[in-house]
């Protein structure tokens, strides 16, 4: 049998390059290899959005268009809304009594996003405490393996910490969770300084038109020292460079480029024409794939449908078993 | 149409005078004017019983018996067992957005009952934010009013706040909740000095056999000073004294018994006689109901069954009152 994965995002944006690079493209890998859950994590966004459902609401459609146009197939991945499976927000009721407040204070990440995000004593009681519901999340699925950047190792841990705990309690029902650590390369974005971000204004998205990719390509910085074409140019945090990097196919061309461009004789705007070229050769068919989803989202509400249904008989699997370890599994 | 009320208890023990004299004996009248809901809160009893989920699991039954032994009933009152409406797991979940940690810390109830049971930052996140989930029991059934004694009153607070946000940032769903606070008299346990509680072994249960209730009220303290029959008595603080007050339907008996003692002429055997008379008025009839509920725990449980599908039905509709307004009523 398939190992099962589970993955997901929060749906408070469309799509970006950044995410394509970051999980997009190895969740089209992995879903010939594993049994691919992937949520839709609108509870866990609705954490630091509650005053903004709207945002999280349009997004679920976009995030669903997203991964159908990165080639995530829904016939070898299960895609599921998060607040569609109440089963997870049992688990969580429960799994908030195996863990103390101290514990989650100590949680690497959270402490992280906290500061990021300016929070103090004021965090919202569900931010705090995500890391159970994202333990919630993995247990519920029977997840084998969570494909984890290094930042999210100490959520797997936490997950883990709080399976074994309630194996210990009750009796053995979850099994000890893997991370499957592949490098996660940050994209940075058209600014060349941050990572690619909704809020910084630096992303290119997977449903830009032509026109926007030309655009943001143009406005990227290369080298500020390279002035005429004829000037030497440097190829280290150049942010056309790191693009090409990690979208043009040819690498052997792309190797030829940086040599050219370094030794001087190459033109910024030429650069970034074939910037433009290898975006819009990957961002293309996702835009018609985008078109073709927005005229029938019949069939893509079908798809979120039947995902949905399976997480939820899956995860009602694992609260009957829950129940019974715990010993409320009242006969009435 | 009627007010609806929500209170209920613990699973954790047997019922007991306390609680009689406490709640049950109010409810009994209550269940005549209002539309009553009472909750066997098992999923907060596992807040800090989540090691010993037998003794929640085995009182679930026993509450429910007490209820029927103390008059309560079931074609007026709706008893229900929380684990199994899961909405208000649900519900906890988004109510954690609207409540800060800070404020939780705040929260005097939780205070002192971190204080009694001596946790510190070692206290299980799901006992740290029960205050949570206690709105949710009440906003999800959408009481009216909590009966609440004093140090309750903090609780029912809390559930306004979260409510009154949860109108202010979505749109107007939860009503203000009132608290009937009416006096809630404690009976001493039979020591004398403490609450009767069951981890102090002061208590008389509601099924005590007629040996027992003897045998609980001949080991009362009554007045140390009053040793010999002729001597006089203090009846201040004498605990079959407050028994009687508590229990004696004959007042005028009961003072001129007062009188009698604190003259000198009245031994402290007759009056546990008399005692020990009232309580087994009081308890056979309550006996001998449980004897009966023991033969035909069918009918229990369908009264349990029916209680918990009616308050399952209400939930689902505040839950989807609830997702409309947060905008997550999903049309896949």
């Amino acid at each position: 049998m398939k190992k099962v994965i589970l993955t997901g995002d929060r749906p408070t944006g469309k799509l970006h390059l950044g995410h394509y690079i970051g999980s997009l493209k190895n969740r089209v890998r992995l879903q010939n290899t594993y049994d691919q859950f992937v949520m839709i994590a609108d509870v866990q966004a609705l954490t630091d959005n509650a005053e903004n459902p709207e945002k999280v609401r349009d997004n679920i459609l976009e995030v669903a268009m997203g991964y159908l146009m990165a080639g995530i197939d829904p016939k070898k991945t299960t895609i599921f809304v998060q607040s569609l499976v109440p089963q997870i927000a049992e688990l969580t009721v429960f799994f908030l009594n195996l863990v103390t407040v101290a514990r989650l204070q100590k949680n690497p990440t959270v402490k992280e996003e906290m500061k990021q995000k300016g929070f103090k004593n004021s965090v919202p009681a569900g931010f705090f405490m995500y890391p159970v519901s994202q333990a919630a999340d993995i247990l519920s699925m029977k997840a084998d393996l969570v494909p984890a950047g290094a930042d999210q190792v100490p959520m797997v841990e936490q997950a883990n910490e709080i399976g074994q705990k309630f194996n210990r309690l009750y009796r053995p029902t979850f099994s000890k969770v893997g991370t499957l650590v592949g490098d996660v390369p940050r994209l940075p974005g058209t600014d060349g300084k941050n990572k690619m971000s909704k809020s910084l204004g630096n992303c290119v998205y997977l449903s830009d038109s032509p026109a926007e990719i030309k655009k943001k390509v143009m406005s990227m910085y290369t080298d500020p020292g390279h002035v005429r074409i004829t000037d030497p140019g440097k190829v280290k945090g150049n942010i056309v460079f790191v693009y090409l990097d990690a979208f043009d196919p040819d690498k052997r061309e792309v190797a030829k480029l940086k040599n050219q461009y370094q030794k001087g004789g190459l033109g910024d705007v030429e650069l970034k024409k074939r910037l433009i070229r290898v975006l819009e050769n990957l961002i293309g068919p996702m835009r018609k794939k985008r078109e073709a989803l927005l005229k029938d989202k019949k069939s893509l509400q079908k798809i979120l449908r039947a995902g949905t249904e399976k997480a939820r008989a899956r995860a009602a699997e694992t609260m009957k078993e829950v129940r019974k370890a715990m010993k409320i599994d009242y006969k009435i």
